[in-house]
């Protein structure tokens, strides 16, 4: 964790709060030169705000003598975090700066995969033993303030094999008697996470749960270290960007928006749209297919992006909710049932929601006949009967779609609106054509 | 705040856990029931998880005599959340359950906006006089831990009038030596929000820095209380599941998708779908605009849904990017003609891939001359002139929509995928039609 309060004094605040706004312009050039100019308290203000990679782009453009100061700056699950940023050659030059404890956390930390929840904690945290007393419990602890820790929330009982017997929170320490012994206040019944968890799952407990820290054991019971909540808000800052661009049809970017080089935005968002635009294909396929309807009744024509459109809409709707729904927990996966069954209810009344109002339209317009021909009550039927097909499709396609990536292991995020309005797009076709061979037949086809 | 561990005794975890999963399907009544029959220790385990609403409507569920201590298990901030959710004609009944300072306290919470920072915040916090020795305040802490405190990270250094003065970390003054004063170990200058600042700028707050409560004055600089970390994981979750949800096209739910009812759900989508549904029209006016080419080559038509729906791809990746990109703050107002130039390159970039594949699929399909006739190499310079026409306009319009909204102070994330593709379906036909009619004057049209 950076420092829990920020040092801001009125005079140089101008000239941080330059270089922040700045920064994603700036060559990593202009970022070491800025980042020179300022005062040391403004400087640390600002690194402690960078991300990883900017702090290990900041740290290798400074000359060689002053960066082991800011990589000593950092504490071990950060430190990790910048390594990761380094290429193999370079990480050996980088661990040397640290000093001898910390670099033996970090490497203990870069064994874990960066999603885990070993590579997200913190191996410093505050141990106390069952039989120490409250009171010794609190000037060991005043010790163990002065060293290394940096989260003071818990302190966690383990025993001399490092197993984690109980935690007992401050508030419940600083409020016990003296004299009695940490066993008695400590409490033995856990909510833990393995070090191999994924972080999306941890994060998903922080949610559910209010705590500030978890502890992180490993598969004997060991304790490793802890997660804090605020390294929980960026994960889920960042979970939550994923699944949006996931959602907007795209690969997701793992950087701000104006650091994304132009040929990485084109690889990123360039493989979906053209997966999608050969989905989309087949609706040229479909269209062909029904070329002689079409030639002999130009007039369904028009209402072919109105009605695709639509179902691509409410697809686009129900699969952001089962999305969302998925991801923050609210639906299960066993759930797909009851949903089907919403789904079935809401698209069908959606679907005749719009299906009057385009009926509404075709026949209220003034110049009906002129634009529609004879037949436009016939036509109004065959758009109000295809609303309510694709509507109601839209809204089962897009709410089953990401159960369907879900019980396939697969991201349900990835049932992307843009996905969803492809999948309707051939469907709504094909049940815009069948209605009209059914309204139609023997009058305009 | 919670109780910061969760007991979790394994005869009985199988009871909460049933009654936990089952939590959505069962009626308020039932839930009651169940809830009564679990040990103490659990119910109050699963009284924590559950939202305001649910604790509302399970206290009031509760016979009269068992609602009090329920009610007061619940700090501040969290009772105020409750009241909320009560009727006006209710309120002032459970107002009456609460002890007189809770009381005081919740009723100065509900005078602020559930969204704002007032409404988040805890009123109550450590507070200790800048003269106080380090041990003086360690002791004073201990003395009010016993009372009324959930929160201890920071002790916050106040005057006799309230003015907040500065900050001690709790790990500051542990490690600091014991007979120093608070005014020598505390920080002066702060990060601090205003009561009335929006959640959302809150939670940025926490995003950028590594802090785990902020405190909360008001205009005239006095301490009001403090927003804590683990209200803001909740916060910036709910944030991002009503983004989603407006992105997805409809109006955000609220409330978890199986506990809303099918009417609200139906107002919730119905809204939004309409409106678009009236906005697509438009495409059939503009298709009936061209019916005289439609007519004359209905080959045309076999490719309305391809451009028309790759156009809509790309602007609902554009748009996503940049609400994203806005909600988190890695991209400004001011940032707008960046984007735009960015955006410009990419969309080119992007048509001309989509162009060629199009081009490609057109000319190299075997039966080309009996499906496009034979004009097939002039239709697929128009399919792929359109494309990138298409493309980069989406690009434009999805990556300046939220722009233009924020600046109308509207929520960006409304320019969400569908009504982005509404937006690019009508030009999209134009766009269609005019490269049509440069490319087939005098040969089909």
């Amino acid at each position: 964790m950076a420092p829990e309060v920020e040092t801001q004094s009125n005079d140089e605040t101008f000239v941080v709060s330059e270089l922040q706004d700045a920064w994603h312009i700036l060559s990593t050039a202009e970022r070491v030169e800025g980042f020179r100019l300022l005062p040391r308290g403004d400087a640390e203000e600002l690194f402690f705000t960078l991300t990883a990679r900017d702090q290990y782009e900041l740290i290798t453009g400074l000359p060689v003598g002053e960066r082991r100061s800011w990589l000593r700056l950092l504490p071990p699950d950060d430190a990790a975090d910048v390594m990761q940023e380094a290429p193999d050659d370079e990480r050996g030059g980088l661990m040397a700066l640290l000093d001898d404890q910390t670099r033996k956390e970090v490497t203990a930390l870069l064994a874990y995969a960066e999603d885990d929840a070993g590579g997200l904690m913190n191996p410093r945290y505050v141990r106390v033993r069952p039989d120490m007393t409250v009171d010794e419990a609190i000037s060991y602890l005043r010790k163990q303030a002065r060293e290394r820790i940096e989260t003071l929330a818990y302190a966690y009982v383990c025993d001399a094999q490092q197993k984690l017997l109980g935690v007992v929170s401050f508030r419940d320490l600083f409020a016990a008697q003296q004299g009695k012994l940490v066993r008695d206040v400590m409490k033995t019944d856990l909510i833990t996470v393995l070090d191999t968890d994924d972080q999306e799952a941890v994060s998903r407990l922080f949610a559910d749960h209010d705590f500030v820290a978890v502890p992180v054991v490993d598969a004997q019971g060991r304790m490793k270290g802890i997660v804090t909540i605020d390294d929980i808000v960026e994960v889920v800052q960042e979970e939550a960007t994923e699944d949006a661009q996931k959602f907007g049809g795209m690969e997701a970017l793992d950087a701000p928006y104006l650091d994304v080089s132009i040929p990485q935005m084109l690889k990123k968002r360039g493989g979906w749209l053209s997966a999608l635009f050969l989905g989309e294909m087949l609706t040229a396929t479909a269209m062909a297919y029904f070329e002689h309807e079409l030639q002999r009744a130009i007039v369904l024509s028009l209402f072919i992006p109105l009605i695709i459109s639509s179902g691509g809409n409410s697809g686009s709707q129900a699969s952001t909710l089962i999305v969302r729904a998925l991801a923050v927990g609210d639906v299960k996966l066993r759930d797909w049932f009851r949903v089907m069954r919403r789904e079935l209810v809401v698209g069908t009344l959606l679907g005749v929601l719009l299906g009057i109002i385009g009926m509404l339209r075709i026949l209220v317009w003034p110049t009906r006949n002129k634009l529609y021909g004879e037949h436009y009550l016939l036509i109004s039927f065959t758009v109000a009967f295809s609303l309510v097909g694709v509507v109601l499709f839209g809204s089962l396609a897009g709410s089953m779609l990401p159960f369907i990536l879900r019980k396939l292991r697969l991201d349900p995020a990835s049932a992307s609106a843009p996905f969803v309005a492809t999948l309707v797009d051939v469907t709504g076709l094909i049940i815009y054509f069948t209605a009209a061979s059914m309204f139609l037949r023997g009058v305009l086809l």
